[in-house]
């Protein structure tokens, strides 16, 4: 049988509120055995890109990464974000060992390659992307890796990448070696039925009844790209999925995804 | 016998300079066998303190860290600086992962009580403060950890530490394991018996020609806390300390400390 491994994801809610991080950091060091973290971003990199002047680009809704914002979303997400989370969970007695893709070659991405848009110092993960060598070895240390979701194209290039993407990918690579579940964790209690009704939590959700909620718009754009992301890693491998709040981990009200 | 293992500290001048890093990186890739890096940070952290329109507080040479410069040289040297060179290294083949002192709670120090100066959220280093297994088993895992200069306090406070300072307490603190040669790199060749004359690097200095030299004003000021650092280096069971240039770390003229 297969060591359980969790993954976890969480966003800006939680990283851009000190209380929220520390009632995370606090639930997160309840949850036993090897595990996980990947981060996002919070609203502090917009901020700190509008303190040094660099207007956010943004296309169709993604942010458009030039030299300068690579920069500033570097230091940002690795530097003080991961170093805080670290720092913080550390101080809640989780072994915490924060990294960068670039860091041990831990993910190793691409540049998107330019059609319509060119989304500059962007990365995309292929097969093969997660080093689960290093990743295997730092857990075997009873160490927590705790990923920020840049990533390097092992030229010497740092690439901005997707976080729900990497902790999709790093779910689906760990699957040969581990019994995985994804946790994406957000600021509601899972997906909703309805979007005005916070205890409206759909407790289970299967692919069909994935397609059917897109089909009613039940599920919100938002959303979509998470759930994908989600039913792909079940797909591939990872045992369970969970869409649930990111402070009330060790709850039981969450939705969890099924492979049927 | 022990089994040799090179520290090296590197700073300002090679670090503010994408050339002058990619000829480190590659020498560096060139020394054998196990191996650490700590790196100092250069003038950007103090650009960027000063395009957020934080004025850079210093008393006694030293800068004092408030809350607000905290973030930005953790932002700088924890994200930029670390997260580029580990870039740059793995593109070299060096198998490179970057550290801050939170992360796998590598460095634990404490902040520097308040006398006649308070420094802000500055540590300072004690014994044990090194995590010797963390580095031993990152070391067996045929990694090359590269730390900044940012520690933690164990209770989620991240501090702010003197680079030369951390490069010679892991130097002691790993002598007990490894033969350990702690290499301090700066832009000249070594020290150099005339401060005009680059070519009178001095080639071999015992603590008792040392002192002489500081009597005779042959050190300038800045070189002495180096120097005291590498000789209690020495003292402490470390086999061999250089000063040296990080452009020339393969070449054969150095300083070589010794410890008689």
């Amino acid at each position: 049988m297969k060591t359980p491994l969790h993954v976890f994801k969480i966003g800006g809610h939680v990283l851009d509120d000190e209380t929220s991080l520390q009632q995370f950091a606090a639930a997160f060091a309840r949850v036993a055995g090897p595990k996980i973290l990947v981060h996002g971003g919070g609203k502090g990199a917009s901020e700190l890109l509008h303190n040094l002047g660099i207007a956010p680009q943004m296309v169709q809704g993604r942010r458009i990464t030039d030299a300068a914002t690579l920069d500033v979303v570097t230091m940002f997400y690795a530097g003080k974000t991961n170093k805080q989370l670290v720092a913080l969970l550390q101080a809640s007695s989780v072994p915490a060992l924060g990294l960068s893709g670039a860091d041990g070659n831990a993910i190793r991405a691409s540049r998107r390659p330019v059609r319509e848009v060119d989304y500059g110092f962007v990365g995309d993960l292929a097969a093969g992307s997660i080093n689960t060598d290093l990743l295997r070895g730092l857990l075997n240390m009873n160490l927590v890796p705790v990923l920020c979701a840049i990533t390097h194209d092992g030229a010497g290039q740092l690439l901005n990448t997707n976080a729900d993407t990497i902790a999709s990918a790093i779910a689906q690579a760990m699957a040969g070696s581990y019994a995985v579940t994804l946790h994406f964790c957000f600021e509601k209690d899972g997906v909703l039925a309805d979007a005005n009704d916070e205890q409206s939590v759909i407790r289970r959700i299967t692919p069909d009844e994935y397609a059917q909620l897109k089909a009613d718009g039940v599920v919100s754009a938002g959303m979509v790209p998470k759930l994908d992301n989600a039913f792909a890693a079940l797909t591939a491998g990872v045992e369970a999925a969970v869409i649930e709040n990111a402070l009330k981990i060790n709850e039981p009200i969450k939705t969890v995804l099924c492979r049927s």
